[in-house]
């Protein structure tokens, strides 16, 4: 397998200004193809240490890529430190100007006169196109061996990355054949999904990872070899069929939006430990409008009472957390906005209001179905957010479970 | 300056499986005593990988930290190669094993047998407790270097940095004065700032850093002698005094909710755009039941009229984002839940839906405070989400300045 190294450079990442999300992401994009960073160095952006750095990194891997550090002004160290660390000339290169003026045009922006100088390129340095900023990928070949460097910026780095760099190394150093599947559970635990599948042993050619998220477990099966990848996904599937929520790029919020969308179906939301979490994970959604109408947060036990018209004696006789209130919500949900389906949530989000009988993470989750309910009982655990979390995705994933077509 | 180096060991983040968000945690709290990372390297879990690197790195630094890889599993390398990278045998600590029981029994849970070997720690070495998990913390001093080891579990991690890594170097290596302020804003952007305190310059023993957050930017001024660190923070203050909402630690949210409980007053909210986050926002707080009484997301216009009492003359004159409109939800609202405040919000997400006239970002957020009805247009910019946030922000701190004492 090649030796991949990553240099990031930047003060703000040593400082914690910045997440050093450029790493995980030129990380996950290697795994996709089945190559992997055999290390990660993140630097100051001074000259004298990104070529000590450089000098180091490269005589270590067949691959080295850099970002961050490729502007115009004057603590962009990087293009300069990499012109002599391989010893270059810079030329002037006019086909870059002219994208750079087009992209200021485009804008109905002046170009400062500084731009000038993203022009400059090392000699024998072929440049990668950057759609989104002033600042050309650099691509150099020494022998085997490949250098590259990317702006900083994250979105104009990943889709140079996605445009040149994957391309480029599957292309060059992909495995002829790699395989790549992720399963995606809801409400089991990664420690459950271990045990079920114990007996599924990973082998040379094929690797098992687990991924976990709040309530939410992804397997990624990565393999060389078609059958073994196939057969040890058939027999994962077998083992845990019930809790597989979908594929790859799935998500259960989106898959829901969808879903609601293609049935012209309306929804309707009634939340209390959640607090609002369900309704804002669907209007992040563009297009949400077209099947939701609204809901309620009812906090108090009046709000439920005059919003949702739980009953005062349901309330006394089984408490705010209870089967019975969720279901009332339900009906007073669906009946206050007239939607097809509605979702309802009741439950102890804590650090505190726990007892004994109903401790913290015990929710009630339910759905109504034009007049069909279902209600179910969850017991979480976690920290106050985590509750929310797992609360509102499992409520969102009971719906798009029991509608799905 | 001493030289401080970051060594994170872990496969998950080279496989973007994990953000390293220990990176930044400790450089920001390094920044925070005036002190810094001077480099940052991320490594696979292999012992000779890991010896390799601290050969290397040790040589070069006066303080090296590590993070990860301290768990009692086959494929936790971190502690043996430390002992064997400093050349040192194990022995047994009983006092750390006996701290690993009483967790164990703390949780009613039984103690796996490989968890014994977390009490085995290098000769010389010190050791830093940890107080939600197994692994205990390494220090070893050699001369004037110090090594220090962390688990890579975050919230592990961070609790032993800020009781024992930061307060160590506090002692030994901070500079003898270093003030530090951070001033925090909203309402107005990082290059209106830029433009307002031109002519305050850095200078060599004060310096200043802007960090923009969805509708904030904080700016950090940090410095080394007292009176031109003062007298920096007073012109600056002067220039923008009225975008500042606080300091430091300050969180508009946290303000709020620390506000309402203090005076007993109770909240509701109506959102419309925000979809369910400002109520979200606040119930991610404990305690914030003693307050919030609940609210209603109106997303469509039937939804305003049926739970908010909104007109259908004022929709059908005005539209559903209309100052007019916040105006009736303001008093719908507060009515319906009897509380004594409350926040309502109208707006365009977009990416779609948006006018010539009313275009995307275009906001109206009103408070009613006892009767009191202010109602404010906005133009907000950025992603679908991003406009809910900046909106939802700003909803909590319209109320939050009109309310507080």
């Amino acid at each position: 397998m090649i030796k991949i190294s990553l240099i990031t450079i930047g003060d703000e990442i040593l400082l914690g200004k910045t997440v050093n999300t450029n790493l995980s992401f030129i990380g996950q994009e290697l795994t996709k193809i089945g190559l992997s960073l055999s290390q990660s160095v993140t630097i100051k952006d001074e000259s004298n240490i990104i070529i000590k750095t450089l000098n180091d990194i490269w005589r270590k891997s067949d691959t080295v890529i850099t970002t961050g550090g490729l502007g115009p002004t004057n603590d962009d160290m990087t293009k300069k430190s990499i012109a002599e660390f391989f010893n270059k000339e810079f030329e002037f290169r006019e086909k870059i100007w002219t994208d750079i003026k087009n992209l200021y045009k485009s804008k109905n922006m002046k170009i400062p006169s500084i731009v000038r100088t993203q022009a400059e390129v090392p000699k024998g340095f072929k440049t990668i196109e950057n759609k989104f900023g002033t600042a050309p990928g650099l691509h150099f070949q020494d022998n085997n061996k490949n250098f590259f460097a990317f702006p900083g910026v994250p979105s104009e780095m990943k889709e140079m990355v996605k445009d040149y760099l994957i391309p480029f190394l599957k292309e060059n150093y992909q495995t002829k054949s790699f395989y790549l599947k992720t399963i995606k559970t809801i409400g089991i635990l990664e420690a459950e999904i271990s045990e079920r599948v114990k007996d599924i042993k990973e082998t040379k050619n094929v690797h098992l990872a687990y991924l976990p998220q709040p309530g939410m477990v992804s397997i990624r099966v990565s393999g060389k070899n078609i059958e073994e990848f196939n057969t040890i996904i058939d027999r994962i599937e077998k083992k845990i069929s019930e809790f597989i929520y979908g594929y790859n790029e799935d998500n259960i919020i989106e898959l829901c939006h969808k879903e609601l969308i293609n049935q012209k179906k309306t929804l309707s939301v009634a939340e209390s430990c959640t607090g609002g979490l369900i309704q804002n994970l669907f209007t992040n959604y563009s297009g949400s409008s077209q099947y939701f109408l609204g809901g309620v947060v009812s906090y108090s036990n009046e709000a439920k009472m005059q919003l949702l018209n739980v009953k005062e004696k349901t309330l006394k006789r089984y408490g705010a957390v209870s089967e019975q209130t969720v279901e009332e919500m339900l009906r007073g949900i669906r009946e206050k906005f007239q939607s097809d389906y509605s979702i309802a949530v009741s439950g102890i989000a804590g650090p505190t209001g726990g007892t004994l009988e109903k401790p913290v993470g015990l929710v009630f989750i339910g759905v109504n179905m034009e007049g069909k309910i279902i209600v179910k009982r969850f017991n979480f655990s976690g920290t106050r957010i985590q509750i929310k979390e797992k609360s509102a995705i499992n409520g969102i994933y009971l719906l798009l479970k029991n509608i799905k077509m």
